[in-house]
């Protein structure tokens, strides 16, 4: 218990800058109150879910969203708080150049533009201190036949292959991969196959990015966790979950049981280290934001205790015995225990408050923001 | 094939305003040029569609974003440009009021704004002599617990049941189902049981709709076209397609063989008449929206042409015998048909272009709305 | 609590006699030890559930699987046991002459020996008491054309009517549906709609079932209960589990939050009541018999704790106030407790053992089994 | 023109010796008249395949199905009857010691079995001369926990080495990846990435198979091949269809737009070559065997017919031009062409009858199986 304790003390989990600035669906972005209207705003709010958590140091920023004139000056906003930069998150999906794609678009130029905008971002690691970059492409095609799925292939390995140069010693970037939306016949990396294909070509500083929202239905993540661990590959998560598509809602809501198991196979992979980047990437269209990033960081803390509190030797035995039933009884005896008063504990012990929520409810801070933040642009996806 | 002639020049086939505006998806929507400011522009952009193909006569509006002083004066602009008025589309999701449901809403002052919308959609049909109310909820929710299941079908019959009571005698709603989005764990009409099931104790004057895009994965929508027609309880479809979730492709895109079934079921059923409302509803994201109207209303065409093709009675004879691969290749037979050399007789009978797709681009039409429609605020979803 | 504990006392979860004998999938079925060669051997293991859990009464017969002579002889049989004979379920898809459909079958000579069946089966509930006849039917397509969708529909209403109109005062029949397989484009009852639509139309003796393994992927399933409740239409569960298909895994393993979910909608819906049938109707392939079920038991019991701890005035006011993470917050509290103390105590306390799963090993009855059952046919899906 | 019928005479498509004999659901086995009772037979019968559409010249084995004492003796029947040997595949699920896996079973006594049965197929293929080795394993668990993914994957990885390093050098295997059954919670080998993975690892020798049923609902089946061949790994396609799961229909039955993009990919990517195997792997469950291979031959001939037909130059200027609509007009114009009268005409010229299904009706071939294969155990999946 005692190792337990220590590693849900040791636990790092990133939230993202745009967490706390307004989305929606294509229907509707409903705005709230006290939204940031900018980076320094936002990171206020990510000090916030680390002060009352304990466990959500950093906050990963999305450029061209979170662009400011100083990085220096933003960073040691951020310090002052009591957190740090995180990840720097590309965005080459919301210019109209790229509505037929980016690094894989069929012009030349309109690639070129995207690449520098991906360098740009490696720039600014250097200004921040960010070991991380982020790549995310919303490129694909919504037609059959639309576009060359094998020509965007070759560009998209130039385009990689260009950012790769570009990195640092102590640099790496994580890929990610997503089934479908915006595009709807064909992503160009639909899937961990194509990442992980990628990325072993270009090196250990490229690997793989699991967000759990991103899969075909059936999709067993936990597989693609322990492969990627067992090929050196995964390099973190973009948590949140899903019943239909790329729900974006707070991990942990939709299929707990799932995120356990993701969680237990990260353990046993050897990837509970902060070589694997824990981070939250989700949409609180309709709950409050910070709340809803306490509560899912929560989240992961308790799949995290519970796959911790697997008896390993107990489950390896049983799986060595051929005992179906037994097996899954173990991992199941870890899932069923309460949790709640370990973390609680746990909390006590490092000066926080034991239930987080309750602690941010009574701090009063939602309701200074709400009344301070008036006027401005609030941000959010388009901003 | 006369008589197949015959049916193909009946059909008709109505275009949405909105397809005419921007649309895009919750990353970034793409303006392209030429799109209407108004809802005038729409209809002479609608105008086009069944200028080129002649099955395309009315428009759907969508209220607010149609919304006009004077809906005479809007309805004899259409007469003027050789269409009418369709379907009339309430909009009850994109208010702020709404973040949490709107005929189904836990508070009830929000149920009574959603239903004076509806009510007020009713006026404008009498105003412009519509006689089908379209009713799309994005009512439901995203959390588990997040309202009650049961409360929320209540609270959604009681609305129901006041639209239905407001309806003339010559008029008559369509309900809409969808699986998911906006609402990402429980939606208040999942599927067409459940709309069917409010229609069928409501009367006659309630149907079901069905949107292509709207179903689980692997669903059968044929056997739902089919069933709801032995029931009396078809409306109409909104077409699109898709090949994930709530794609808004246009028809017949992403599985030209589906749509073929669903409109072999529609013509054996009875429902190829005037009752049944066949309308578009897709999103022209990335690919020029007149000419995305008028590709999606030929490949409806080809389909009805190659469903009008199959020949029944030897269908019947091989599925009497049991003779599955006879059955199932007289069904091939009709779908394997290149059909565009019929209808393009057909077009040229009627005195139109053989292809609708050329001819339109020949016009000058677009060259023209781009260089016109210069300055004003483009029309989109949220206008 | 004490009404908790009551209600947990008084649940009632029916064994289906052909989970004690072998199952597998179409690659190959692996036969284990101690598998029962008739019926009489298959309520005997059905009879140690019940010692162990406390809450399985009843086990559920299928027929032809289970026919024997004297049903009397077989009733006091299970009596003698502890026991008694629950639903029964008839069998219309192992015959070559079902080889194109049962009661669907284009030709009449199979429908008419398909419906004898089914009234036989009624004769058989007469005869052992039984007040409940499930109806599943294999009935279906696999090829686009292969036969007529809606003339299938009509068919199928006619036996429907026929087998309703056999039916005594006191008994019912339970219609299930299923998305696919075996059949693999349509099949005749595909989704909850189509049996409620049916069973409408019958009479209130005619009630749809749901198998909680018979959906398409992301079908909510709780939304299902609660709407069949509502309208009195709900008349029990076949309970399985799954990951991608028709799994039939061990209820409870494969989703626990989904178990749990559905078991509050019951509870909410009024449907925790001796007219809702909450019955297994599992595979176990690979794992055995007798404990697999003892297993599955146990787990519809720990969803049902948790659905019943669920604080539902907290829930209640947090809906009606709009808080949407408090409410998700009042059901997960619920869901993240331990009950498994609280089911142990209420063992206890019931005379029984407090882990089921240990008294039944530590039993030796499986080992009797092992030992005594050699020799003779083991029963399976074909027999 | 005269090039596409060239590339269409030299078009190769395997049939599959157990497509011969019976094949079912979990739910039931409908024997059929006629099915051959030893591998001599299934020969006969695929022999006929290729005499009526002159483009199936070999037949896959597999092992145990069809082992026989004299190999040499079974290739010159097959010889004889104007046909050869094609693939070996191996089965290593079908043994009661296979119920917690194969080679990655973990008792090393069963994966030393399952090895030497891989070892054993390579045997075979030096005694007929077959130079391809099929691999799927049914390999997986049905419950979390049930044993370790990581440790599978170890185990897996050590079988294939031991099989790689035993081929000839003109011998190659084909790896076959599968999502789910008759493993239900996880497959060993569940997608193209993991077997992707292994292969790369392996060497030029170790290849992908694609068998088009095996994917999550969604999956983009054309990238995964466009993706393979861009890296060499695609080795061949099993080919058959599916509206749910592998249902296993025959292939371009279920969605023959989906076969089109496919071989659209095939041909761009250089795929169209002696060194990809076009093979059938289907199930016959309710059409007639013999009769079902020749529709489902003449279905992939049609398929890529059609996608020999794409105006490449035309198609790839309008990608050039960013023209969606244009691009998306030429690929459907292919597909929108009957294809029909071409083959037929390709048929005549080289002495076939223009029509494979009704020359194959006609030639009394079904009636005198029928008639002379009686008595005998009908070969099947058990046998």
């Amino acid at each position: 218990m005692r190792m337990i304790k220590e590693s849900l003390r040791a636990q790092r989990i990133e939230t993202p800058s745009w967490a706390y600035g307004n989305s929606g669906t294509r229907f509707k972005v409903f705005a709230q109150r006290g939204v940031p209207r900018d980076p320094y705003e936002k990171i206020a709010d990510a000090a916030q879910v680390h002060a009352f958590t304990g466990v959500a140091p950093t906050v990963a920023l999305h450029i061209p969203w979170d662009k400011v004139d100083d990085y220096a000056d933003l960073a040691s906003h951020a310090a002052g708080l009591g957190v740090g930069i995180g990840a720097i998150n590309s965005n080459v999906f919301q210019d109209d150049d790229y509505k037929l794609g980016s690094v894989t678009h069929p012009d030349p130029k309109v690639r070129a533009k995207a690449l520098a905008h991906l360098l740009e971002c490696v720039d600014i690691m250097d200004a921040t201190g960010s070991d991380t970059l982020k790549l995310w492409f919303s490129d694909g095609t919504n037609y059959p036949g639309q576009d060359d799925i094998r020509a965007r292939q070759d560009r998209l390995a130039e385009a990689l292959a260009a950012v790769y140069e570009r990195l640092g010693d102590d640099q790496r970037f994580l890929l990610e991969y997503k089934l479908f939306e915006p595009a709807f016949y064909m992503t160009d990396l639909p899937d961990w196959g194509t990442a992980y294909a990628h990325c072993v070509k270009l090196g250990p500083k490229a690997q793989v990015v699991v967000d759990t929202g991103h899969h075909a239905p059936g999709t067993n993540i936990e597989f693609i966790v322990a492969f990627l661990l067992r090929e050196g590959k995964l390099g973190g998560f973009d948590f949140n979950s899903r019943f239909y598509a790329d729900d974006d809602l707070m991990v942990g809501a939709a299929d707990p049981f799932q995120l356990f198991r993701i969680m237990y196979e990260v353990i046993g992979g050897g990837g509970f280290t902060e070589r694997t980047a824990f981070m939250l990437d989700q949409c609180h269209n309709i709950e409050p934001k910070i709340a809803g990033q306490i509560r899912s960081v929560m989240n992961v803390q308790e799949a995290t205790a519970k796959a911790l509190l697997v008896d390993r030797e107990a489950l390896a035995a049983a799986q060595r015995a051929g005992d179906v039933l037994g097996a899954n009884a173990v991992l199941m005896d870890a899932y069923n225990t309460d949790v709640r008063p370990l973390l609680a504990e746990l909390r006590e012990e490092s000066g926080l408050a034991p239930d987080p929520m309750a602690a941010y409810a009574k701090s009063g801070y939602f309701e200074k923001i709400a009344a301070d933040r008036v006027g401005g642009a609030q941000a959010g996806w388009g901003a």
